[in-house]
């Protein structure tokens, strides 16, 4: 038995019903089979996203609710096994964000003497939206695989920035891959199979994993929230601004080495939130903080979450109606010479801290045409006076150059970096 | 402004403007308000489950999809003090639990100088299925608030089983509460409000997210699937199981002090699971430890899920086709004297362990009659013999007495227990 689409386990859905009626034989293909590629935004939470395309799906793929990000360290030291595991995993990722096992023998096909080709927690389950995204930090152009000539300048390290508190083992690693799935299942079983191939030649540095967006990246996206109560990424980058995309988060051309060109650079941050501390400050403070007001949004002096802010608008007394450290001001594209990011962080909740508070917080994720410009000077103005600081602490940090997408299932992710 | 429903904040969604359109006047109320109190079982994933009722909410209520669970200690030594936060509790979650604010100066509606009684982040989000239930655990029964006499038998320490490697920092408590919701951000937000308001009164002694669930407590509902890719939880204890709910769920008046009449008793453990050895295991292996195929998850012989299991089955060469080692040989009802549980675990993803290896297992939760009668002598079967021991750690324990559900809202948590 080959390529066992998930959703055969459980009996079709009412989509998948629909799909087999009008196919007759192919009882058991997928809608993306049965109809061509999937759309690069699923019409449904439960629907396919295509996997191949000018772009990596899972950035501005309009963010999924659900995140499990995971950062390795290469253990082999052989550059042919790496790239052997690049393509197995792309044939991973390629059936995975389709609905279908990780691997053509999966968990009830396989030879029953050898492991399954796929761990078993995701069947019956739809591609739920699945984007695999992966990532080259700077540690893997070091001398082992012969990248040190095509490492992009980009990709420097970033500075320390004040008042950080990193961690070095759940920051940095050679590969990240970001999932991301409006089922966490299946975002959680995408990771761990990726891993379970990656056995002795890859190890988890670190994942992540993140409840709930915190951002939208697509104007048909309400803008969720974050653990401190208030919207987040009202100003974020969104799919629909092709002319700002194009000049703010793709890398074009010329940027730097040709294998990036129509990649992106993403920088991670774990954001720690003292909520305790938050929640016993009052209204005014946290709106005068954030520069907006907390049920709609608006920024302060106007009505709406979309209106126009008025950076110059002043106070009988002649104060700022918007503090000059307030966060929507330091982070405003405005301060920074017009530098946006495309932002698609999580929150999260792991536990708590053994001081009777909980741990939780923001995993911060924005992608950009460069990092250097863009996310270093918008972080350094926010590390020196945002007021935020008193409620936040940074503890991993990571730098990652996201190639383009994949033609077709002749490519590979890397294909370009190692060629 | 007083009570605002948090849908009111981003606009209704279709069901609540069709109630709209109904009740003219009553623009902003939730449809519970409308239509009467919401059924035990939500329609759907975003309506409100009742607060109220015979027996509190998250026990036979379908499982939802996200859970985070919470254990508190007491940290006042004063009786009155207990007993006014478990009163506060009470209302906020009665007011939680069907979609609005946890207090009735919400994050936008307070006094600006005062911190929110909300602290924000499920602003405009529906009730999402929330529910809140409360267990007291056997430290509450110590001399600190006179609450030794009514401690019930049933709530004698468990014992300590072969195998376990229990952390005391992520065990036991004084009080848990349960929180369960379709939404992780409405389960999230509950538990942090409710945090926030035992502010000097209660700490967080440990807490728990479960991105997925994994057993079913309703025969409308696919039985999911743990992180070994296995079927779990077929042959629970489900809502429909009147008689055996009553047998060996729900304590009978008689059963121990008055107070617990109608409750029931919750037993947590989280068990790490090494999915990595785990996935180097064959299919047969696998299948032969569980005694239930992978794919379908019917019992060794059979072929379909919900098949009849038959332990007397031989194999040609006189073996049993279902191993006596296997769990579902070992944890079934007829090996322990009909004892049943109704179990409502979810698994969880922590990050990795420092060793490569994903912090990864499954958060179990049961309800029961009398854990000494059903949960202890089920685990110490399995602690002795199941062959599952191999891949999982049993790291923390706790067990907690669920008093039945509130009458109305004269009632509070505890109140039978402090009167």
């Amino acid at each position: 038995m080959t390529a066992i689409n998930r959703r055969r386990l459980l009996g079709l859905g009412a989509a998948g019903a629909a799909g087999v009626a009008a196919a007759g034989a192919g009882a058991f293909a997928t809608r993306s089979v049965l109809e061509g590629p999937p759309p690069a935004a699923a019409a449904t939470t439960s629907d396919p996203v295509s996997f191949y395309g000018e772009r990596q799906a899972g950035i501005v793929t309009p963010a999924q609710d659900r995140l499990h990000f995971v950062s390795f360290d290469v253990i082999t030291k052989k550059r042919e096994e790496l790239v052997e595991l690049l393509q197995e995993w792309t044939a991973a990722a390629a059936r995975m964000t389709q609905g279908k096992d990780a691997g053509t023998f999966g968990a009830v096909g396989g030879a029953p003497e050898a492991p399954p080709d796929d761990t078993g927690e995701a069947l019956g389950l739809p591609a739920s939206g699945l984007t695999l995204t992966i990532g080259f930090g700077p540690s893997l152009f070091d001398d082992r695989f012969g990248l040190a000539a095509k490492k992009p300048a980009a990709l420097a390290d970033l500075p320390k920035f004040p008042g950080e508190d990193l961690k070095p083992e759940i920051s940095g690693g050679d590969i990240c891959i970001q999932a991301c799935a409006h089922d966490p299942q299946v975002a959680v079983h995408a990771i761990r199979n990726l891993a379970r191939i990656g056995f002795g030649r890859v190890s988890i540095r670190w994942s992540q994993l993140g409840f709930g967006r915190t951002s939208s990246t697509s104007r048909s996206q309400a803008t969720p929230r974050n653990l401190f109560g208030f919207k987040d990424g009202t100003n974020n980058l969104k799919l629909e601004d092709a002319a700002l995309l194009k000049d703010q988060l793709w890398v074009a051309p010329g940027d730097g080495p040709a294998w990036m060109a129509g990649g992106s650079y993403m920088v991670t941050r774990k954001i720690r939130m003292n909520i305790e501390t938050w929640d016993r400050t009052s209204l005014v403070e946290q709106e005068e903080i954030f520069g907006r007001d907390k049920g709609e949004g608006a920024p302060m002096g106007k009505k709406r979450e979309f209106d126009v802010i008025d950076f110059a608008a002043k106070k009988p007394d002649g104060t700022p109606v918007i503090p000059m450290d307030s966060h929507v001001r330091l982070a405003h594209p405005s301060t920074h010479g017009n530098a946006h990011l495309l932002r698609r962080g999580y929150n999260y909740v792991e536990g708590s801290d053994g001081l009777g508070r909980l741990d939780a917080g923001l995993f911060f994720i924005a992608y950009q045409r460069d990092p250097h410009k863009q996310y270093v000077p918008i972080q350094m103005e926010l590390a020196r006076k945002d007021k935020l600081n008193e409620y936040i602490k940074h503890i991993s940090s990571g730098l990652f150059a996201c190639p383009p997408g994949l033609r077709d299932a002749g490519d590979y992710w890397g294909r370009a970096l190692f060629a």
